[in-house]
């Protein structure tokens, strides 16, 4: 792990990217690199696309709506996270921006709201979420760059669910139980974390995810968080003991 | 752990608690109770101070510039957090208002500011961490609110270290290695968690740091966090290897 590093500033785009290409960015991103970061012709970034790693570019010219970029090397190739899908329940703007973010950095693989019976968000904005995944992406220097599903009723979830993805759900009346001991019974697989709402899942979800063979009720310790600090316990645990936090 | 309950309003005290106590509330605290949550004489919330543990009180009367609640009875006994300082480099406003309330939230004994040759925070208000601390144990049912020490600097931090504390310090240089594996050589006792700037440690700061026999590096997986990240993610893994998160 690094501590995310100020100093290189990293794009997002769409386009493939090979040596010698050139990049036409929209006007949004000129006036990202040209007005915000003051970037010159000849200036040189980071550019990645989520499927070929993360190149440097260099800033060819710059127009009055636009500007262009050539890819030089690569610096990275392209990395692949595990297979873990995050589940959860949208929570208010804010600490929704805040949840998307740190599921990005956590290396979650694809990111899917799912409405619960006390999910008390207003209605989800998927092209914001797909904003804040790719900025955590271009600050977090995250290659792989999650999906963002559209929202889905939990009992939809559950009735499509592949039971060979194991569902991994915090519970907050699971008994207080060692979370290193129950995610290490795992069998390497497809994974995917759910956390709830901040006010719990009714009984009636709560029942129905439990008598899954699939699903894993996951404790996360003594004390109560916040939906979002539980997501990045959850992953960071799932991270450590499942995913690629180990040497490979 | 449970997801927070936005249900039961929780108050923080300095007062001792008792059953049949008296609390006088400043003009500030009463405000809230009653021009904010709207509460009227007769209604009932949980209080707590730190030392007494969580107790039910009824708001006996309202005045123009005050309330008096009456302690009734006890929720939950004071419960103690395991011995973990948080030792973080301060961030920006926003995002040290963030790491404080997860440091809380995470169950830290501890909060520790830290400054390094990177640095970037204006000054360490103390104040706003310790307004943020109360807060999120508000919110989160944290019974043991953690201290806020004034901000110290990392060189005179490690002169004054008491050996005996394990400095777990979450190393950007560390090779990949198992989290789960380090934690668990580590011998019971007293833990401090060291979390750097963004931008990372000096090479000067990174190695007078290895060389001290009391400090643990941790890896924490390939990708690039943000320090507020990093600190749940070793706080949570911390919390499950060493902490109580398991059943006692």
């Amino acid at each position: 792990m690094a501590i995310r590093d100020l100093t290189s500033e990293r794009l997002f785009v769409e386009d493939d990217l090979a040596a010698a290409r050139l990049l036409e960015l929209a006007p949004p991103q000129a006036h990202y690199l040209t007005a915000v970061l003051r970037l010159r012709p000849g200036a040189q970034l980071l550019v990645f696309n989520g499927r070929d790693g993360e190149w440097v570019a260099t800033l060819a010219e710059t127009k009055k709506r636009g500007a262009t970029l050539t890819v030089e090397r690569q610096t990275r190739p392209q990395e692949v996270s595990p297979d873990i899908d995050y589940l959860f329940a949208p929570l208010k703007r804010s600490r929704l921006d805040y949840m998307v973010q740190k599921a990005t950095e956590m290396g979650a693989a694809r990111l899917r709201p799912v409405i619960t019976e006390r999910t008390v968000a207003e209605r989800v904005n998927s092209d914001r979420m797909r904003a804040n995944v790719i900025e955590a992406a271009e600050q977090c220097g995250v290659l792989q760059v999650p999906v963002v599903e559209p929202p889905a009723k939990l009992d939809d979830v559950l009735d499509d669910w592949d039971e060979a993805r194991r569902l991994i759900y915090c519970d907050e009346h699971e008994q207080l139980s060692d979370p290193i001991e129950t995610l290490g019974k795992l069998a390497p697989g497809p994974l995917a974390v759910l956390i709830g709402p901040e006010g719990g899942f009714s009984l009636r979800e709560r029942n129905r995810l439990v008598g899954k063979p699939y699903v894993v009720p996951l404790s996360l310790g003594p004390r109560i968080m916040r939906a979002d600090t539980a997501a990045v316990a959850a992953l960071a645990l799932v991270g450590a003991v499942l995913g690629d936090w180990r040497r490979r």
